[in-house]
């Protein structure tokens, strides 16, 4: 069911700093900041040859990284995304499986403009999983 | 200077449960568990189409996972491994930016036979780094 690893996040506390660090430390190839307002989060694209590393910082009051950097002030590796062909009916297999999905248990829009959905961490062996229909 | 991402390193409490897991609810494909006594890790690798998600579990007494376990008993992701051409240069690179090489400094051979060698978390956004000679 699952395709592609599409990208790994890393909650970082200086979104500036961090694309410092991969492009002159690791001499990766850096993208540019985006707003992403609609999931409260400033994000970079690291374009590795065969994925992405996605850099995540709060943007706005509410933002879903901020308990996580709040419990992690140096910032960590906070989830991995699959890429689904069918994301209605990959949440349907997990529910049945006994996996639980967050929020609304509805897809919203992703930072690639494509469904997506979290899975509980607890589910997965402690890592929040997020899919997207590619 | 970094290449591919070779693999995601989640750390579980149970290997079987883990990889039935990925085997039945998410549809991926699940090697076999593999040993490797030099690393205190018993581990399998989950082939995902363009990269590995590596499953680790503590092998022996003195397993440099079982710390990580204590502290999240649940599991979580681990580490990422990055992969390099040249592995003395990277380090070399790396050092002189001021990131910090765990343990002696000198690669060891890693789970594929590659040498490897582990970057310091508060060096990298609170994420391990493994890099991987290629």
């Amino acid at each position: 069911m699952i395709g592609r690893l599409n990208h790994v996040a890393i909650a970082v506390p200086d979104l500036e700093a961090a694309a410092d660090l991969y492009r002159n430390a690791l001499g990766a190839q850096v993208g540019a900041p985006q707003d992403e307002p609609d999931h409260g989060v400033r994000v970079i694209f690291i374009e590795l040859p065969n994925t992405k590393i996605e850099l995540l910082n709060p943007l706005g009051a509410d933002s879903p990284i901020q308990g996580f950097l709040d419990k992690n002030p140096a910032g960590g590796i906070h989830h991995i995304c699959y890429e689904v062909e069918d994301i209605l009916a990959a949440r349907d297999k997990l529910k049945a499986s006994g996996a639980r999905v967050l929020g609304s248990g509805e897809p919203k829009i992703g930072a690639h403009g494509k469904p997506v959905l979290f899975l509980h961490p607890k589910d997965f062996n402690g890592a929040l999983v997020e899919l997207e229909e590619v």
